[in-house]
């Protein structure tokens, strides 16, 4: 039996979610594939790091973290190593990079994706932060070492944006782009528009689990630009950066502005969008009326949606349906299953 | 310089779209794949058959047939051949069926892909009737053949539906599909809201060219309960035939359901739907009030819309924005160059 063996930084919910798919689906990865994925070793900041070149026992692992939300440091799988000593001497064929996002440099997971292509070793990350600062150069060194440098989950989770374009639209050139991707902003412009106030519609979101304690980063519209710049990049080879985005929060956005759009039949959504400028390629996030009879209207709930205007293939729209964290879980393991191939 | 010889079968709007953007794009595909791709035989019902074992001059025939309308049967390309005797005698490396579409049964085109098969060539439809009527029976042959029997293009056009799930999205089952995919009784549905009468909306329709001369293949639901079908049988393994399809179609729709909609917020589409009950795929074709909020509701013109619910990535939508003829070309086009991949 082949192995595939894999090095997590990260155990967050979405690594959860995804190492609970390989639990689930090893059976069927083996049928299909014919490899045995390995977890051969896990990289936290706050629960400590494990390795073990046999495989870890994700099963038994995750029991223990949901008990006791940390590593059992008397295992021996327990290891006090950086995650820098982890990425350079531990043997694996593909490292995955879950780490918390800095949104202002893409840091720490550019250095981790480096560290390892630079060994050889494919790369997935669930991080937005490195196709947003260091798309260009990430896949240029993939491309020297021949190995892949994945990304799918980054933005809309699972849903397939990235692959859609490079394995079912063959030759097609993206000439523009649009969309909803931030969920904060669009439960909160929801809500006012159903009659709360701004803070009512935030302090509701925090409750129901779509705000964050300090969603500054959302309303600001930071997070919709570095999803934009990052889509950009990849779909539009734009090689630009988060602070290229013309960028505009919902912070200015008062209830008298949600009550004249409803008037005229409209709702503000924040919209990202990307576009052609003669070689250029330019990056908006801005908040706008759309018509109730445009499908960004019906986005809602943790949905987003992206619309992709082709030169062969004229305009395609994708909705992610209300997706909860398995989706982005799944988009790390649909990226591991095109190593495998 | 390697080749890819094809043979057509049909030249209708959709093959000469198909044969445009071979031309317009065969530098990329010989950058991209490898290959020159030549059509080596055209079989039409009214225009006349040609060969040439070098490959036809598609854009001299391109101008030759727009101002002629039909093949110049003094060429030295001109055969008096069936299309029998040109799938079974000339060579070639991948069919392409583009004949008119008997609703009944799916034939010849059937027939033209088996012979095809038989002989260890690919085999690309942009006819759902060879998949709503015998999908199994050509998956299994080509299987065995070890060639490749793709049809992309049988439901909204170019847009990745089959190719989206088999190539972009691993180990996924589908549980259930909806949407809309009859632009005919979109169109009058949508112009009966707006207060035409159904006449009035077929006449309008006709003038604009979304309605067919005679329409009642649209109107009674056979067109979507085909669409249905080939979905089914391709993205749920349901081995059904349209006739198995539950299909009602809007031909007892009156100005009052729609009007006693519109009261309720609603409008009314024409849907196509499959899901799983036990071990069976139930499909079916019925008008129903969709909520003006949903998605549904804003599909007009010939746009057209699919939601794939999943085990693993749950529900995911595909809308195609307002395709032209282009698309559909395209669809046929993207076949093709996974042929050469």
């Amino acid at each position: 039996m082949k192995t595939f063996k894999i090095l997590l930084l990260g155990f967050g919910n979405a690594a959860k979610a995804y190492c609970r798919l390989l639990i689930e689906k090893e059976e069927d990865i083996i049928k299909k594939f014919g490899f045995k994925v390995l977890v051969i070793g896990i990289a936290t900041g706050s629960k400590g790091k494990l390795v073990n070149e046999n495989g870890i026992d994700l099963k038994l692992l995750l029991d223990y973290v949901e008990k006791n939300n940390t590593f059992d440091s008397s295992s021996y799988e327990y290891r006090k190593m950086t995650n820098s000593e982890m990425i350079e001497k531990l043997e694996y064929d593909g490292l995955i990079e879950l780490t918390p996002l800095n949104i202002d440099s893409g840091e720490p997971a550019i250095s981790h994706i480096k560290g390892a292509l630079k060994r050889g070793k494919h790369a997935i990350t669930g991080n937005k932060g490195p196709i947003a600062f260091a798309y260009k150069e990430l896949k240029k060194q993939a491309f020297e070492k021949n190995v892949k440098f994945l990304y799918e989950t980054t933005v809309m989770d699972g849903t397939p944006i990235f692959n859609l374009l490079e394995y079912t639209l063959p030759l097609c050139r993206v000439n523009s782009v649009s969309g909803i991707f931030n969920t904060t902003t669009n439960f909160i412009l929801v809500e006012m528009e159903k009659g709360k106030t701004y803070e009512e519609a935030v302090e509701e979101g925090k409750r129901r689990g779509f705000v964050e304690a300090d969603p500054s980063m959302d309303i600001e519209g930071f997070d919709s630009a570095a999803k934009t710049c990052a889509l950009l990049n990849a779909l539009m080879d734009a090689n630009i950066v988060p602070s290229d985005i013309r960028r505009k929060g919902i912070e200015d956005i008062k209830i008298e502005d949600i009550i004249r759009a409803k008037e005229k039949g409209k709702i503000i959504k924040l919209l990202c969008r990307g576009y052609r400028d003669g070689e250029k390629v330019i990056g908006e996030v801005v908040p706008e009326e759309v018509d109730r009879t445009d499908v960004l209207a019906t986005i809602d709930g943790t949905s987003s949606v992206l619309k992709i205007e082709t030169d062969l293939m004229g305009a395609i729209t994708v909705i992610e349906n209300d997706p909860e964290i398995e989706q982005t879980g799944y988009g790390i393991f649909s990226d591991t299953m095109r190593l495998l191939k």
